[in-house]
């Protein structure tokens, strides 16, 4: 059953990169239906009674006691995720996938047309229908618990609030500082750049960071992402923009380091329920982590700035290493969160988080959104959006259900400032390896620490391994005081 | 259950086209797996005993006769299909397909290493459960009769006999003539073709054909192959040499022949069994049609000749619309099935064909099979294969199990060329029409008369209900005699 289950994942997997990356439109209803039924043949399997009786059995202490780390791990995952769906009716689960379709349909066309009202109605069903999930999961406290867990195993609002209220006053008071200080060069990025050179640049990237080029693949898309389809096959895709050449460099090397990620699971992992990541967090830890730790140092464009100019020889004439380098760490509040910068995301994110807590508790009702959005972007950030498409509606998330997902994000850059606190003590020579080019160092400390695990561990036991301490927010605090004041001489 | 058997159908579809174009080396053998898994089930569901029931039930002629027309032909096939295979243990299902997949990887390595004899063992295994398969599906008169039937089905033995060898003495006393007269230039094709911009030219060229770019996409694989995922979405591959741009041209003109047939396949029999091609004869005809009969006429480079000259200027300057067409048009015995020409091509299918019954029937053992080819290749075409890797190893088929199949190439050149003539009755400015780049309307017959119909008539009902009668080899015949006669003035 495992197995099956695990088969039928790999194959969802693909029929998902598949429908991202050039589906034919008229052939997508058809395979939407086809990936229903296997869908809801997986979900079937997952909270059968066989499944149930299964799990119990293993979870006999006596039994429990005498299985291998893999297989106790997975019980834990599995049983976690049976406990919570058990009491889903596969019914109202069809009928949840089938709105989470039609939902995203709706939002595509309001967001193209600036039209939050042709939206609402299919956004308050699925609140709707999260609110009822949360009462068959079952939760303590705050609702909104039942849904974080989906994507961060364990965490509660109560530990989130803190971290999130910390983070935020030390940012603000960050960025105030930085808005009097003298700015970067924006003319730079301000050009065209080949899309074709682009691609030339990633292909030539990605497998210098130690991406595995034959356990993987590089495709376009228009919404960005990796996927670990098998713990041989972890695909990423990106996207290009003339006018943008930092999206698909930033992009890439964040998609790259979710790759590396699963491309590091020990492989005996695959076929089990624990081959992917521990969670959403760490996950997007690994991501922000070789973006920003490592893609957004000095010590990467030291390296790589001279090959960046044999590409683009006419963009970069007269641009200085350094000027570059202040440029692409450019600190500036903008309406869209996939491209804030690395101080200001967190806002970002924050906003979305207090609005689902308020969307799921009750507090806040969804036809107010595009108001109370407004009105945080403007106390966070002090900016407000001309028109809802670049506000409210930029975000697929919704559309499909995922609430609890926004918070990870942050998450993950909390984790990655922890992780890198520990990875530059135990590896004196950090910058050192990546000014020299030599990024498998880094990439095998990570897959001897991180990587190899999956799911073996919980998000929290992770993090207490790895760094020996809980989550806080101390080190992306300090990470972004060091950084900053050193770019903008504060 | 019909509805299931459909979606997995669509699906694997998806995981064969994936593994066609693309997927990462190291996550092939986890895929393999996964797509084992979910083949086995639809096979289980084609064969149990629950399909067995639902079929007596509809089969019933009080029953059927009130059924729709769908209904009828898809029980029609799908009880074919479950008389054919219920006998066949769903282990014997599971070895055959580990056996075959681990033949196709034999096959490849002895293929580059020129080593028949590390094929042999696989081969033999092959043969040997191909045999024990045509017990299981029960046959009349020559074993063969059980294979060819998977293909196309309801014919014999007895009936391709004479329609091969008609084919075959009037094709070499044809080619014979040929031979002795004067030849086209050869130069033209002996330059390199920039791979980009073939490229380009395909993506000119394929709409104007009457491909929906819509409801599928093109993309390069190493064994070039058009597959329906589903009614919307048709997908087209191909390859590209730089010396060799008639590869290209030509093969993505086949595929493109094929894509037309399954994009217009009545939309209403999405979700049945009759969802796509009436054979694989019927199917072969149609990309035969469109490459040979359209792609390789006159009149269709009298309309694109300019165009391709504007993609070409300097490989194609100073040759003549009449030297490139006399050139596309070069009749010459060469090693390799894919790469022959329209006349000596059948003759490369004829000694598959007997090969392959005397491989079922025992009267030839796979041992002897490099030297039984290389004496039929100086029987039929004069010449010897100075490997084996240009010689019996070529194909993948066997490989594969894929017994059976060859002779749907050369029958769908029959078909191709009887459907021709009736198609020049019907519309008299057949040719008008492609000189003048209405494509639509040569599409939109094939559309009524052939692709709406997908599996709704026997291949042999349908090729009589197009053209009143049984096929016969006639028509290629004076086919062939009447395009070759003028091209080399015989």
């Amino acid at each position: 059953m495992d197995e099956k289950i695990s088969h039928y994942t790999n194959i969802l997997g693909l029929l998902n990169w598949d429908a991202r990356t050039g589906a034919p439109k008229k052939g997508r209803p058809i395979f939407a239906k086809a990936k229903g039924t296997l869908s809801t043949e997986m979900f079937e399997l997952s909270v059968s009674k066989k499944m149930g009786e299964h799990l119990e059995t293993l979870s006999d202490p006596e039994v429990y006691e005498q299985l291998d780390d893999i297989t106790k791990a997975s019980v834990r995952v599995r049983k976690h995720a049976y406990e919570k769906s058990k009491n889903i009716p596969s019914k109202v689960h069809n009928e949840y996938v089938v709105l989470a379709s039609n939902s995203n349909d709706a939002w595509e066309e309001a967001r193209t047309n600036n039209d939050f009202s042709h939206f609402l109605p299919f956004l308050e069903k699925v609140v709707e229908m999260k609110k009822k999930f949360t009462e068959y999961y079952g939760y303590e406290d705050h609702p909104y618990n039942a849904l974080l867990d989906d994507f961060e195993p364990g965490l509660t609002v109560d530990e989130v609030d803190p971290l999130f209220a910390d983070l935020r006053r030390n940012s603000l008071d960050l960025l105030q500082r930085i808005q009097k200080a003298e700015q970067p060069r924006k003319d730079i990025f301000e050009q065209e750049f080949d899309i074709e050179t682009q691609k030339k640049f990633n292909r030539f990237l990605v497998p210098k960071l130690g991406y595995d080029m034959e356990a993987g693949r590089l495709d376009e898309t228009t919404h960005p992402f990796a996927t670990g389809i098998n713990t041989g096959d972890v695909r990423i895709t990106t996207r290009y923009d003339r006018n943008n050449v930092r999206m698909a460099i930033f992009g890439t090397i964040h998609e790259t380091g979710h790759a590396l990620y699963e491309q590091g699971v020990n492989s005996d992992y695959e076929g089990t329920v624990i081959r992917r990541g521990a969670s959403y967090g760490i996950h997007e830890s690994q991501s922000r982590f070789l973006e920003n730790m490592v893609g957004r140092s000095e010590s990467f464009w030291k390296f790589f700035y001279g090959d960046l100019k044999t590409f683009f020889p006419k963009q970069l004439n007269g641009v200085s290493e350094k000027e570059f380098y202040r440029a692409i760490n450019l600190v500036e509040p903008s309406m869209i969160r996939v491209e804030a910068d690395e101080l200001t995301y967190n806002m970002h994110i924050m906003i979305r988080y207090e609005i689902e807590k308020g969307l799921i508790s009750g507090e806040i009702a969804a036809k107010d959104l595009p108001d109370v959005w407004n009105k945080k972007m403007q106390e966070y950030l002090g900016i407000t959006p001309p028109t809802d498409t670049v506000g409210v509606l930029q975000d697929v998330h919704w559309s499909q259900g995922s609430f609890g997902y926004f918070p990870s994000y942050s998450l993950g850059n909390l984790y990655a400032a922890q992780i890198l606190n520990t990875v530059k003590k135990e590896m004196p020579d950090f910058y050192g390896n990546i000014e020299n080019g030599d990024f498998m160092t880094i990439r095998n400390w990570l897959k001897e620490n991180i990587h190899q695990y999956g799911k073996l561990y919980t998000p929290n036991q992770l993090i207490k391994k790895v760094t020996g301490e809980e989550l806080n927010a101390k080190y992306l605090v300090d990470y972004f005081e060091e950084k900053y004041s050193k770019i903008y001489g504060l």
